[in-house]
């Protein structure tokens, strides 16, 4: 770490952080300026550097301290250089494939579910999405079908090979979700829930960390470190939007984020324009601009009547409307050297 | 709810919305103006608002629907003029007089904590807080002491008299929390959490929820909502910063908040100035700002080494500090017509 | 409007508002629910609404205004459903084909504007962009060449046939500007000065006009209309990034704003993923993504030697690395339908 | 600076920066970590140094380049310890006393420009505000009386003897606006308006500078620096709250700004919880909350029949309202040390 001394630091102060730091074992560079004094601190091997930084930084002589490291390294690229690839039931994610995970916003009901799973899949979607277990602003909202909704999903995941993602709300709920789901999700309210990014650490599951609304990539990273410290490394991370000053569209989807986190980190990323836009007219070009910029692959919420969803109705696209997205993304998908998923299926659009 | 067709809708779009919320049992006003169709549908009694409203914003030939009234009720100052107070042992919240919370970011120790609780007592804070379980970034830092942290500040509360809130961090600690806390915590992080939230609604004890650091107001209201509707009305309101564009400072303490959630609910709102600013330079100004806007009380982390603190040195006041801070209080605390919850005690300072 | 009255107004303050109204001329509909009061005012058709609007809420019986009609007119689809093109020089901005505008963030000097104006003309790029006047914060960095600047560029031009785009920093140098460039660029501080979007929409010259980095898509589309309600109808917009609380990118580029912008207006709209990432490695993916949204051309900061540079190193791209982004950009344009406005000159990257 | 090589830096790179930057008379600390090299350079005395500091960062070898002095000097605390006061025709800004500064948001017309300045010096206020030039977001908005308001304000001084502050909003017409005005004022959009900063540099005037409503602190500081630099040390600044995602408030007063700039600058500094906060009910909390945090005075939109202002009056205080406020306030001016500029003068409000 750097730590630049204030104006007003003594010969005195800056012995006593110097001491103190060769103290805990590490290697100490001083520079006096003419208007600062800069200590570099490197190389201690066992300790949180994060606290001593923040310790440090506490001292009134202090101004700032700088760390140089990152503050997640398991995850980071530095440690693993190659992209990790991560199967699901054959699916595979973070490759040279996209994928699109598609599905209603909540299970429903079973025969509604199974039209849309149908659907999905001869449209080339991979993967089924759904929720069971629903967050809502409003305590008079629905919430979920529960259990049942995951009994419904399994069951199309039965039907149409599609493996299936599903979100885990309450780490109490946890053991019973990892029974059904193929890939566990941890929406946006629950990144910096450290509890439950620890039992899923302690998992072997593959899971999906959405960006909490008001992370930075950076806080991004070290949630998926919790869950990676653990042994868990199936880490799939997903970009859903982040909460601006701009009112028209329901997030601003973080468009940048797909090739920060691609620098960054090894960890395949997927992009969610229903939630990242809030409105369904968006959804198809926000996309196809995610793919563009590289991500692994898409979220998207389908409904067959939008105006009857019991959730997120305004971002859903009906089921021709994705039948026709799908077909507009081959495209893009081959200009940017990578394959869709699926193999092009003319007649559903048409 | 009103509803602002879009200028392309027809007749019949508006035929068709029309029987559909007179047969849920709405009355309808229609009004047709040169360039916008507007709908007023007035008075569902049974039903799920938000979602309806989504609905039919899903159509088409919907510009935009207008909510009318608000998204919480209990909480609301509609539904319960008289300010509510909190009794916590005989300390009162959301009255006449301000309580200062006061205490170490976490329970480091017996013997530290204990000193501390001492010295905030007798400086004139009359509830202690302490972190048993620590929500952190880094899934390498300090995480707090768990029950141990609990049964140190059951003893500091023995030995003052003062009650403690602690923040309960997972929903499976609850009721252990629930045994040792007087009031309990729910943290920025969790706001959203609405598992915990409805636990909590199912105990009768008070609450402090904290402000999502992206959270609007009118999100933190139904937030205290989701308590308040399972019974639990003893809820506290803290502002602790949001998250915004300027740097210099951890968090953008929201000022406005305080007279905007006065003028909303009737609960009372506490300000934590620590967490609010980050550096401790600026927590005396910014605290003496929250009460000359009306807060009723704040929370304060005090550390005696705030350099050797395991977590928030950078925000902790030392001390003297503290001392220095709470006679500076007392003034400004008068000049809104109201009472310092303790009798000056001047010679800590001097 | 419709005006939601508070709870507490009386039957008189609703009178007194109904009258007021009705005699400026609006049409009332009055609509009393259980909890609420509404009432509509339609079509007053000669006076300043949104001051009215203001004016209404400033009273205490009511809670809140909701305007009905978009707060811009004549840059509205409403208004002009088919698409602007804009003819410079011969380049078309807002029809099928795609524009890159490129060059160095400042004119530094003569010969190197040239290297910089053949070389992206080479690689495809069809308007010539630099700045000759530039806003810094720091009051002891480069701020152009001036009137010089603009004689290179012009210079470019002549050799290249390339149209040039320059921004207008003070209303001041507006006449002896607008003689060198093809397009007038207004940034991103100047997006709210009425001063100066005044005087030009009195010109005859295509503008292009940046969005404000804290502005939203609404603010910006009002500030195009005070250019077009002069007659100045050839207004471009370019998105450029907002500010947010992420800060491993320079700005946020708001991709959703693309599509949102074709929704509600018929102007042509531009990406600038140089300022919307300020980092070259990030330039390329965000450029693609605009153009898969649907963006009709690119603003790109390129420099023979970014280390070197006096202005936006970090964000501008080698002459090579653009070269190389030209050709990876062309198959995303053929897969959204459109046409690269240059032929493909493969030769140049290899 | 300190410059942070990425960990594929070779020696070669690291001598290359090395000798670049000895070349330019920089002392260099080289430091070897086992993950990072960082370079630390100090002391190159003429030259831009975030001008190189940018062009190292271009390096592909480089991660990030940290700067160790602030980005100002001239307004900072280190440069000029002692708090600057700022004497306007006899009255002190950034002494003991705090100053009130209140007046409409336009001037609309004498007679009542004339009323409120002499009810607004009897209930207290020091210097009389108002508009002449009114930037507005809508074209069709009212945009004041031009040098026709300048004329009634310098009318409403010499009866009442009150300094008057009004906003430059148009650099061509700044000679004309400081013939009447004894503080200019630079509105938010304007503060990086920077054409307009050098030439009131360039003065010997009196300038209160508002913060851009997307500014940082340090962004405002070094605005603040572009005027000092020409000569104008007679810098205000002025807190105005600034843009977040939070909607129920026209902005988020931003208190913690007001005891960091006292940190940081040894200018005056003013709070405005008109625009602070966009809601009358909201402004006199607000405003004792900037005086309790040290604000050095206040500015307060105050209108006789704001339901009928031409601009800002959700905003703005009646005239009864203001001078309860002004009652209300003393005592917390009090409480803080400082002393009100003005005699209570009880029976106004009464």
């Amino acid at each position: 770490m750097i730590i630049i001394l204030s104006s007003q630091a003594t010969d005195q102060d800056v012995e006593k952080i110097v001491a103190n730091l060769e103290g805990r074992g590490y290697g100490i560079h001083l520079s006096r300026g003419v208007e600062k004094t800069i200590i570099g601190a490197i190389g201690a091997p066992d300790e949180d550097k994060a606290l001593i930084a923040q310790q440090i930084e506490t001292l009134a002589c202090v101004e700032r301290v700088v760390p140089i490291l990152k503050p997640y390294k398991v995850v980071g690229r530095e440690f693993h250089p190659d992209r990790t690839m991560i199967d699901v039931r054959g699916v595979k994610i973070g490759g040279d494939e996209i994928v699109v995970m598609a599905g209603p916003c909540c299970i429903e009901c079973e025969s509604q579910t199974l039209e849309v799973a149908r659907f999905c899949k001869k449209a080339g979607a991979t993967i089924l999405r759904g929720g069971a277990f629903k967050p809502s602003t409003s305590p008079y909202s629905f919430h979920g079908l529960g259990e049942d909704g995951l009994k419904i999903m399994a069951a199309a995941r039965d039907e149409t090979g599609m493996p299936i993602i599903t979100e885990i709300l309450d780490v109490r709920d946890l053991e019973m979700v990892a029974k059904y789901a193929d890939i566990l999700q941890v929406g946006t309210r629950n990144m910096s829930n450290f509890g439950l990014l620890t039992e899923i650490g302690n998992m072997r599951k593959p899971v999906m960390l959405k960006r909490g609304m008001s992370s930075t990539i950076e806080e991004w990273l070290q949630a998926a470190e919790y869950i990676a410290t653990r042994g868990n490394y199936e880490v799939i991370l997903c970009e859903r939007g982040i909460r601006t000053f701009e009112t028209f569209t329901r997030n601003t989807f973080d468009v940048n984020a797909i090739p920060a986190v691609k620098e960054l980190s090894h960890l395949p990323i997927i992009a969610d324009p229903s939630h990242g836009t809030g409105k369904w007219q968006l959804v198809s070009p926000v996309a196809k601009a995610a793919i563009a910029a590289g991500a692994d692959g898409l979220m998207i919420e389908v409904h067959p009547e939008p105006q009857m969803a019991l959730k997120d109705g305004p971002q859903s696209l009906k089921l021709d409307t994705f039948a026709q997205f799908m077909k507009e993304l081959a495209p893009i998908i081959r200009a940017v050297n990578r394959v869709p998923a699926w193999s092009p299926v003319s007649e559903l659009a048409d």
